[in-house]
């Protein structure tokens, strides 16, 4: 029988999942303290929700196929399709605005690289109908805070962030950029952190852009701070408009104490069509990771999915790249939590009042152990040890006559406290007195 | 666009999330204090993981397809195969006895019926590397676990208790059972409370049982206490001994305090091929509902799978009817959490301030929100209603001048404490108090 998950696909070990946890715990934390409530949808979804508007491209990445009912379904590669589903569905009865997040696992069939897999899970956190700057903030402020709640500081990640709108004015200085020629020199912007200049110049020239415009292109996409951001839009049509919006952005992240986290950055666009306005990257600062999370505003696309008109922006941050920043600066959760209480029985006769005492410090809520056949206690305590047990209880037949168990500790380095007879029914009581302390 | 799920998917809006979430944190945290700890594998896996063993009637039941690179794979219809591919591969480095759980979703093509679902998530816990009835104990004592922390008792859910050696011994007492025979009672058995005696004796007659072993048939699958069982095993070939083991299960449960949710009932066999000795099912009292838990030893079933021979008894624990039965009883979660604080700004002036201090109470960990564009205070004060927000801060220019903000607690019913001035830089800390004393 195959002993491997199918390529691209993850098995997740306890320790494994325990950093799974840890990442949804924390992202649930954050969402939380913005008011984001979560929702989720099925796996597995009509195919037409993913070609009806990107069209039939995304096929060739899909996990699709015919189901029993000759219904053309798809493993679901995104979120957003999902969310303008339910939100039209229900869009009425819902308050806006909506501020609601998920962390659907997402399949995508890709070519097999080194690495690179066919299922992850993702954040996505979406807040519908408000078309304002502070909803901007607010989305790129939960983005960051996640990964200040991960302990990472601005010397480990930047929000690369830009605006569609002030791409457009700045790029419609020149009469030529219109219509389809604007999202020539989107594509252009966005491929060139991976192209060398000279081929994008070539891709550029062969669509029949012209020196000056190609230079203009360059320059617009090197800007980097709000001020030359503005002062560039002084002269550009609808800029001075475009720029309010895009510096109330900023200043709102500053007002809220993030400005260190935050690079102006016009050479970031994101590839996907949809985007209408603010749009933003998170990176590791040494960029030596892909993107941890990138999102922006999609005003049309609600109504383009689900026929009802509400602005909308998100994000969504995938759990592989962060969990391999966590890795590398130590920030994973402490070590799987072991027991906190290990049962023992000195000898046969003891083991009901074992059951019983187990069965009774579990419903105190502690994690608790024993051992399930009768071996010596010798056995039992090593047992114990390598569940990473903190206490050991051991039920004996003299101490049982006089109504009492052996508490031990195994952190306590005085002797005569690491040791000691306590009542049978008062231990219980007694550790989680002890555990409590210990927590606080 | 159509905006609804494929049939038998289901959507999760956050009130139906909330439930959810309930039920999986009931569910890990039972789990945890049995020592259990989580793993996960991926919903998609190679379709011979499910046909290997169980052959090819499985596949109508299977979303099963091709994919882009030839392979035959199929969403999970169930976890013990994966829980057995993942110990075999790593079965000398795992402690034993292996305590595990999960909480996949799982996928099976079934003719739509009203109400029957194509997916659903289910509760895995399994215990493997443990021959001995603790191990059984154990297990059916984290079911029964799981039905009292969601505040279920002995009046709402029995237990259903069955061996598979047992009645293996007591049929055995005529030696027309032996073999394939064995097989055949089982079913017949398994099937008693869907069809009549009728149709029952009718299905054995045809595979040629005679009048007294269909008689004896109906009258094991009628034992239902452990003195009759062990009366009734006395005169049977390795009864004694099956008895024993059987005995030591239901007295162990005994010890725990769990005796109450226990009923002896031979007429359990349960379904499936691969259990060997104890099998379970849990049951709301008045049987109304379908199972709510099932499971079982199989001890051959590692070996078979994953090329590795160790001892395995588990269950699983459906989300669907679990929730029937919470909802039934009003044993759902309290209404989803409102917000903690909601921050409203006087002027427009005051807005850079509310950012400021609704991010510093965020850090705080509170749950918090404020108005995303400029309304009237009015306005803002009915969101933080909406939102159910337990206290609202209000900053205005003249409290801005003073340093104080305005505090107002919305289940203060004491005029003088439901709205106090407070110092701006204390607000935060006085809340998380406040917080703090109600939630103790």
């Amino acid at each position: 029988m195959k002993t491997t998950a199918l390529p691209g696909f993850r098995d997740f070990y306890p320790d494994d999942l325990a950093l799974r946890s840890h990442i949804f715990a924390t992202w649930r934390s954050v969402a939380g303290r913005y008011g984001f409530e979560e929702y989720d949808g099925p796996p597995l979804e009509p195919l037409d929700l993913y070609t009806g508007k990107s069209g039939d491209e995304i096929v060739g990445q899909l996990y699709n196929f015919t189901d029993k009912g000759d219904r053309e379904v798809a493993l679901r590669p995104e979120m957003t399709p999902t969310l303008a589903r339910m939100v039209a569905a229900r869009a009425n009865g819902l308050r806006k605005p909506i501020r609601w997040f998920s962390i659907p696992q997402l399949f995508r069939y890709e070519r097999q690289q080194r690495g690179r897999l066919r299922e992850h899970f993702q954040l996505n956190c979406d807040l519908i109908g408000e078309p304002g700057p502070l909803g901007d903030a607010e989305i790129i402020a939960l983005a960051i805070d996640v990964m200040r709640a991960f302990g990472l500081t601005a010397k480990d990640v930047r929000v690369r962030l830009s605006d569609r709108r002030v791409l457009v004015s700045l790029l419609q200085k020149y009469e030529q950029f219109q219509g389809e020629r604007v999202r020539i020199g989107f594509d252009a912007i966005d491929k060139m952190e991976r192209l060398s200049r000279q081929e994008t110049v070539r891709r550029l020239e062969e669509a029949f852009f012209g020196p000056q415009e190609i230079d203009h292109l360059f320059r617009v996409s090197q800007l980097r701070t709000l001020p030359a951001v503005l002062d560039e839009l002084e002269s550009c049509p609808n800029g001075p408009a475009v720029g309010r919006t895009f510096a109330a952005v900023v200043n709102a992240l500053g007002d809220m104490g993030l400005a260190e986290f935050v690079d102006v950055d016009l050479s970031i666009v994101r590839g996907l069509l949809y985007y209408t306005g603010t749009v933003f990257e998170l990176f590791d600062a040494g960029r030596t990771l892909r993107a941890i999370c990138g999102g922006g505003r999609y005003d049309n696309l609600l109504l383009a999915f689900g026929g009802v008109d509400l602005p909308a922006i998100g994000f969504g941050m995938g759990d592989v790249v962060l969990a391999e920043l966590l890795k590398e600066r130590g920030l994973g959760p402490t070590a799987t939590a072991g027991l906190d209480v290990f049962v023992a029985a000195v000898t046969a006769d003891d083991l009901p009042h074992v059951l019983a005492l187990a069965h009774e410090l579990r419903d105190a809520g502690l994690r608790v152990e024993y051992a399930l056949s009768v071996v010596p206690l010798r056995k039992q305590l090593d047992l114990a040890a390598a569940r990473r047990a903190r206490y050991a209880v051991v039920v004996g037949p003299d101490e049982r006559a006089r109504g009492e168990v052996v508490l031990r500790d195994f952190e306590e380095k005085e002797k005569a406290k690491a040791q000691r007879a306590v009542a049978r029914d008062a231990v219980a009581a007694e550790i989680v007195g002890l555990a409590g302390q210990a927590a606080s």
